[in-house]
């Protein structure tokens, strides 16, 4: 049976929690007074970060979901999004608004492809 | 290792990814000057023309999130869906309301099974 | 090929939906008349009933992402939570405020990790 990997486990959450090769993770601004642009900045940054740490990297986005504060910051965040996405390697995106807690602007949940587990490599 | 599939990758997004057997897409009417049930429709026919691009069908849908511009729109919704789903074969299905961008009144998320990988063939 | 496994099929959704090991599932409070902390208990009892059905625990939970109906609710969440999620198992989570239909005050969309199947022993 394959494990449960977990990272930045606290009371209330994991940072990360990896299972079967495929990492999900939720992401938001660690400084949540930045206004929507710096928010943005910080939460991609964080997610390159998460991907150094758990062994992956940005080709290896199989989808993102943006929940934003205000539709109207949209075109702040595809601005960010298309610098920061890898080319010819996009996850798949949705993108809406909902009320976010915490004066959070942004939040994502991704989901990542993690280097092959020992189980996976014997598959190929 | 497993590898990771794309269909209709822009620079923004791709409109499809698979990995490990598991297809991940973001479904919104093409034609958003539709009214709600036409966005609908609309979009239950382009589910249905992924999941034949994908070689995939209507009973291998896991999972479809449902994003409604407006919960007036829930019982129109429900009408199409109850038509479009195939009985004995639903996914699970959460329906919110979000606002959505660009005049979108419904905006699906969905998770299906793929024909099994030379990988998979193996296990069984 | 791994076959799906679906649990409380009726005409619109399964309740439960299983492929690869893991399990995803929706759950909104049976009693949506119940006041916003009764239905976040009767949630959380429900997943862990859900748990017990497909052979699982909490400690195999991988994802929980809340939707709310309103975000002057999050600390009658939490409180909640901090008292049912299991210390040093925790998932991941989101958690937004959204519209909800029915009279629902929380949902939770919840991914969680099943026994082994048969090829998934014979892997390790």
């Amino acid at each position: 049976m394959q494990k449960i990997t977990r990272f930045g486990t606290a009371r209330r959450w994991s940072d990360v929690v990896i299972y079967g090769g495929v990492a999900r993770w939720v992401e938001v601004a660690e400084d949540t007074s930045l206004l929507s642009g710096g928010q943005i900045d910080q939460v991609l940054r964080q997610i390159d970060a998460t991907l150094r740490q758990i062994g992956s990297d940005k080709s290896q986005v199989l989808e993102v979901i943006i929940f934003l504060a205000d539709l109207a910051e949209m075109s702040l965040l595809n601005e960010r999004w298309d610098a920061w996405v890898m080319e010819g390697h996009p996850p798949i995106r949705a993108c809406v608004q909902v009320g976010l807690a915490g004066g959070c602007r942004v939040e994502m949940v991704v989901t990542a492809v993690v280097e092959a587990t020992a189980s996976e490599v014997q598959e190929s």
